[in-house]
């Protein structure tokens, strides 16, 4: 490997506060105000890296972060987009470099095998499914939710003559009655792109008893209460691992719900964000999770979060290929070329948002042949065990913590005790705040059904059992200052 | 600067055929069907990027590139590179990595000053504008046309009572009319993104006579046909170099015809399109073209066409960033931090579809210190100098060639001479295609109103007089063949 001098930073990173402390505004007076009319040399940048932007940042690979999800970057990765870098080029079609095209299709089929995903989101499948790969798991709901839209409007008036008056009246009543469904779990993305392409968003509860794991029961009663609205539930996103607690949707019950109208008009678009999580199936123990998915239409996984694939990577499936290009593709005459037009290669860029396209899929390359199978299990396995050895510790403690759900694919999330649900979630909020304004770790946290919970996610690669060891000891030393203070003012009011 | 195993590649790029000759499903055979379980060495893979992606790779910064517009890579924006990936991160808000936004805001105000843009795209600006780094132009379009429908669908109804359905409906059927807008020179990434939002898209025509620019005329005349029919534009791209013949649209014609209804209820939006001439501005003889803007909403540069900067970058900036905001704002528990709720500090993710974010400024930083504006000038003269040195040579032998379009900003198109227009588009479609077939040039042709022709971009970083000297030879050599092969066939038929 070559020595540069970025590899200092990745190799010292835990002796960086994992926090930047620096003050919002604080690069502004440190820069001109203008760019240079003249050339500066190399040693200016690098001294203002190390001096004006370093202080800045905040450290997703150290030891001590454990909020969020990770962003994993690796050497492997890390070189693959030198390579990317060099090769640069717009790849918008398959002439602009053959290579860029055809290894993200090999490659996004290593990848769905690696995960155990059906056979129909292959590109060799039997549905004419494939992979792809987007910028971010939004890329992936804007594009399969357009898809889904289009989709839904043109089967549902498929019976009334192109192009007449009436099926426009018809196709503009049904856009104003649309619904994407997701959970009260489900990442905020969906809502967000429900919102850019204009339909409606509903959210599904979802309780503590079932470990916030959207049931097929639940859906099935929102999709009835919609439709008796005479609203139309098109699309739900589905969660393998949410953003809050790793939850997993009851995918089997999912499935069940939906069965009514399964390719039917009125099939509902069922994507499964597993922007996390998705990583944990390589692991074959987790494989069960998707054998559901091939009741499904989409798939995003970020392999850029615990992959080991530098941002940014978000791997998407598709169970017929011809869903995107139907919802995407315009094809100026200056865009042309005769493989495309023949149909013997694959034009992405009718997969997706943008029209061109960076190398990416050479860091999945590089990453899948430098661990192997065997590495990326035994990173995954590592980030999981961690977690579990923080329940055990969080569980030899019961009289001041209580674990609100189970350590799951490298994430933890607990809560301080106290006498009321009002006083846990204050003794929680406290902890967590004095952990982060301490600054040896950073943590993050969340509500859920009003309960205040600290998240303490161990799959950062360079985490071991010492960090998790430390984690620990400040959590019962924070919890402990925090329950005393209580006392203390208690005793005062006495 | 450091010696890495790709500068060589960098270094030796003209030596490589500059498209790509491998068949369609090359890769597959000489790759696994499944990845590896064990770790393979760098040595392995390193064979493999030798001897099975180089050949699949078109050379996008070979001198020998004078198709499409250029991908221009330099050492700068490629060592950014290496250390935004070092400091690999989400970067989704101001915590994640306060440098990550601050240096952003810096620098796209830095460029913004670089091209001369009116103030109010300033970060500082009195209207509160500013910028952001977008992946694309596409999702730059994405996102200001959902802005701008939500913005025009809240001002035309702003007398309904919020809430009422009465307001409800009124938003329905207000939808139901929407049309954004583009001339038949404007990239089909605007007619995506429409088809996309689901909102109509109509074409406005230009004429040869007017050098396929966008006149106000043109525009007023279909704005009120549309009016007439029922129908709401409310979003135009107007382009600053399109991409068929680097049109520049008439920007004082489009805001005079738009100032009947400017900052009104029925305001239309007008986002600039300056992908590629964008770069242009940087020299002040073309600031010019700039100064209209300022009654203009948005616009849109890709630093990674001509300026030098690694794909991808695409600069965006915005006249009030409320708007943006406003239509893409969604904050979970989860994603609170103090410095944001006081809004002390920008959330570009509430500028953009994607929640995290590269590091991507850096490497616009780098380019802009590392060149100089004096040296970025140099840059695009030579683009531009070396497009008139083609004319120059072009116009020389009008027996066999006429200038469709003259040289703009490092793009000319041109024609074969022929009788008739059916000869003339035959003639040049066959000779671009044999100059393309051959290998040593890459080139891309254009159908404009019916006209086929040649473009000819010279604006890739490593193209010198040597080379324009020989796509000239080539030209003519080519040219005479075509032009005899007719005579030979006319002589046949005699």
């Amino acid at each position: 490997m070559l020595k540069l001098p970025v590899t200092d930073y990745t190799e010292n990173v835990a002796d960086y506060r994992v926090v930047s402390n620096v003050k919002p505004g604080y690069l502004r007076p440190l820069l001109p105000s203008s760019p240079p009319t003249d050339p500066e040399p190399w040693s200016a940048i690098h001294q203002d890296i190390e001096s004006k932007i370093l202080p800045g940042i905040t450290h997703w690979s150290s030891p001590r972060f454990m909020a969020f999800f990770p962003c994993a970057s690796s050497y492997p990765a890390a070189l693959a987009e030198i390579y990317s870098n060099a090769f640069n080029g717009a790849h918008f079609n398959w002439i602009c470099s053959p290579a860029v095209t055809e290894l993200e299709t090999i490659v996004m089929d290593w990848l769905a095998q690696a995960l155990g995903l059906p056979e129909c989101f292959l590109s060799g499948g039997s549905t004419h499914g494939g992979g792809v790969i987007h910028g971010s798991i939004s890329e992936s709901l804007i594009v399969n939710m357009a898809a889904a839209r289009d989709r839904y409007l043109a089967s549902v008036t498929a019976h009334l003559p192109p192009g007449s008056e009436e099926k426009e009246e018809a196709l503009w009543n049904l856009r104003s009655r649309l619904v994407a469904l997701g959970s009260s779990g489900t990442h905020s993305s969906t809502k967000k792109v429900a919102q850019v392409l204009g339909v409606r968003f509903a959210t599904i509860p979802v309780s503590e008893a079932d470990g916030f794991s959207l049931r097929g029961e639940a859906l099935a009663a929102t999709i009835e209460n919609l439709r008796a609205r005479g609203l139309e539930p098109f699309f739900l996103t589905a969660t393998l691992g949410t953003t809050d607690v790793c939850a997993v949707d009851d995918f089997e019950g999912i499935a069940q719900a939906l069965k009514p109208t399964f390719d039917t008009s009125r099939d509902i678009w069922v994507h499964i964000d597993a922007a996390y999580v998705g990583a944990a199936l390589v692991l074959e123990e987790y494989q069960h999770l998707a054998k559901a998915f091939s009741s499904f239409h989409s798939i995003s996984f970020s392999p850029h979060k615990w992959f080991l694939t530098t941002f940014d990577c978000t791997a998407v499936w598709v169970r017929h290929r011809s869903w995107l290009v139907q919802a995407l593709s315009i094809k100026p005459p200056y865009l042309r070329n005769q493989f495309s037009d023949d149909e013997l290669v694959t034009d992405y860029r009718d997969w997706q948002i943008p029209l061109g396209r960076r190398f990416r899929s050479l860091k999945l390359w590089f990453v899948m042949r430098s661990y192997g199978i065997s590495g990326l299990q035994k990173h995954i396995r590592n980030g999981v065990d961690l977690a579990e050895s923080l329940e055990d510790k969080i569980d030899s403690r019961r009289d001041i913590f209580s674990v609100f759900t189970p350590a799951r694919f490298g994430l933890i999330t607990i809560r301080i005790n106290g006498e009321s649900e009002q006083q846990i979630n204050d003794r929680t909020e406290a902890v967590y705040e004095a952990i982060n304004t301490a600054g040896e770790f950073y943590l993050t946290a969340t509500v859920v059904n009003d309960k205040f919970a600290i998240r303490v996610c161990t799959s950062v690669t360079k985490v071991e059992e010492q960090h998790v060891q430390r984690m620990f000891d400040v959590l019962v030393q924070t919890a402990e200052t925090e329950i005393a203070k209580g006392h203390k003012w208690l005793e005062c009011n006495l």
